[in-house]
């Protein structure tokens, strides 16, 4: 049995993750961030004990506890560099919560705890070397290599999202032009899907951005399932994007599987399908099998189990 | 003591490789590919029992043989897929060679073996997690991980100049548009000198070009350094796009140091200050330390030692 801890900016979620990497009771408390750190640690710490409670077993049964922390880790020491959910700049997380819980502790950012969980109990249970893109605000990215996270000497790596793939394209956040994130995020599905209703003010998408009066995704996507032109271009130009992004990673890393996640990977096989295709066109060395393309399938759960995985 | 060969199209070079990761005596036959494989191993069998003469050693001291080979192999089995240079497909090269020699055997691609060579013996030594970009007809590219040579599970992976940058751009001649390939190799670099010597047919770099009946890199960074303006936008184009490449790997992998080699290489300082420059102010994580970026030094001996530490 191992705990993993999902630490959010609004709420600390917990599960007791059993040998077969599913999770078997959960608790959460609100994280309330603006209180200082070693009270949200004591919280940690409660929670550990409200789930061994719950499932009748001592803490001794628990063989490690494991955090998934939104901003930079200092893995080796347990230090949350920075965090910006948190408002946290050097926080020595894990040797505080070691004042209170005697087992192993682990500690990794929150993407990449979602990205190992994805790998080992969720969409490419199996596999052991994996990409995972989260397509959401932004685009965030995570490396499994040998089922174990890899980011980099300063643990600042993975920032897949932060690739140029237009050089001198759309501004993205990071402050360079042209990245995956300006391109294959929400965020960008949703500008490309102003962008077309402005252009094609009788459009389905045009109609449903004004009786909306905001522009989602998701309405983007019924405009799609509805037969409106102007939305199949959108999500067209959105998938060829996102289908660059993927066959660069592939290329550099022959991994078992892509995972996709976030809000947008709900649509399944109706963006894997052409993302399969553009991807094996385009793929560099095509006399080897092909990686994976998947959707996430273990939500908010694979921040936990993942992190209980570390 | 360790012994590497590199096994290329023209020669076979093998060396003796001591403790400190130098060579201690070389020695080399032309590999005439045209010869069935097995004449071929027998030479490469042949100059193992050479290099142990010369050393005064006996083969029991080595501790293992390397092979660096151009192609796609199987490291696990030893064969070697698919080799263009060599012409060969499915080869079984270790198990022919442990007919000779009873010492572990390894095998990994060439640019791999570079790769290891430069990271561990040459330009990084002292670091274990390197990006190398080799600039020469293409952008080759090598991935060192803790010590290791990683080319993901097809061992097909590490294609780092088979990244699109410039989506929709250049052709690549791996049928994309826009890798980094087709604006950070030297033909490339060759590409953009000769349109813009046309563009400012007055300029230095449109007489050398005149003058030899041919581009080359190396002419270019001549007029650059005679002060041709024309040649200068040229290498500033090209290092733009270098360290657009340069700074995406830097994202994914945090290494410890990103190595160039091939021929522009030999550019040193006159390439790196630039690049060092784009990429620290581009670069997502700017609260860690920047990796290094460096050239090769190990030159055409980086594939031997890198073979021997396989």
């Amino acid at each position: 049995m191992r705990i993993g801890i999902d630490l959010g900016g609004t709420n600390i979620a917990a599960g007791l993750v059993n040998d077969d990497m599913k999770i078997v009771c959960k608790s959460s408390l609100p994280t309330k961030s603006e209180r200082p750190y070693t009270e949200i640690v004591k919280d940690m710490a409660a929670l550990v004990m409200t789930l061994v409670d719950k499932a009748g077993i001592p803490l001794s049964d628990v063989e490690s506890v494991g955090i998934g922390c939104p901003g930079t880790p200092v893995v080796e020491t347990g230090e949350i560099l920075y965090s910006n959910n948190l408002g946290w700049e050097n926080v020595p997380l894990l040797p505080e919560l070691a004042k209170y819980i005697k087992q192993p502790l682990r500690l990794d950012n929150d993407a990449n705890c979602a990205a190992l969980g994805e790998t080992l109990a969720g969409a490419a249970k199996g596999t052991r070397s994996t990409i995972l893109l989260t397509l959401g605000t932004g685009v965030g990215g995570g490396i499994i290599l040998d089922g174990k996270v890899y980011a980099g000497i300063n643990h600042a790596g993975a920032e897949l999202g932060h690739t140029v793939i237009v050089s001198g394209g759309e501004p993205c956040t990071c402050g360079r032009r042209g990245c995956l994130e300006a391109y294959a995020s929400a965020t960008a599905l949703i500008r490309m899907g102003k962008k077309a209703a402005a252009q094609h003010p009788d459009s389905l998408l045009a109609r449903a951005y004004k009786e909306n009066g905001r522009l989602t995704g998701l309405l983007i996507f019924d405009a799609l399932d509805k037969g409106d032109e102007a939305a199949k271009e959108v999500v067209d130009t959105y998938l060829f994007y996102l289908a660059e992004g993927i066959t660069n990673f592939v290329n550099i890393f022959q991994p078992e599987a892509v995972i996709l996640g976030g809000g947008i990977s709900a649509q399944g096989e109706k963006i894997l399908v052409p993302l399969r295709r553009q991807v094996a066109a385009d793929v560099f060395c095509k006399q080897v099998s092909m990686p994976k393309i998947l959707c996430a399938t273990l939500g908010n759960d694979a921040g936990i189990i993942g992190a209980a995985l570390l």
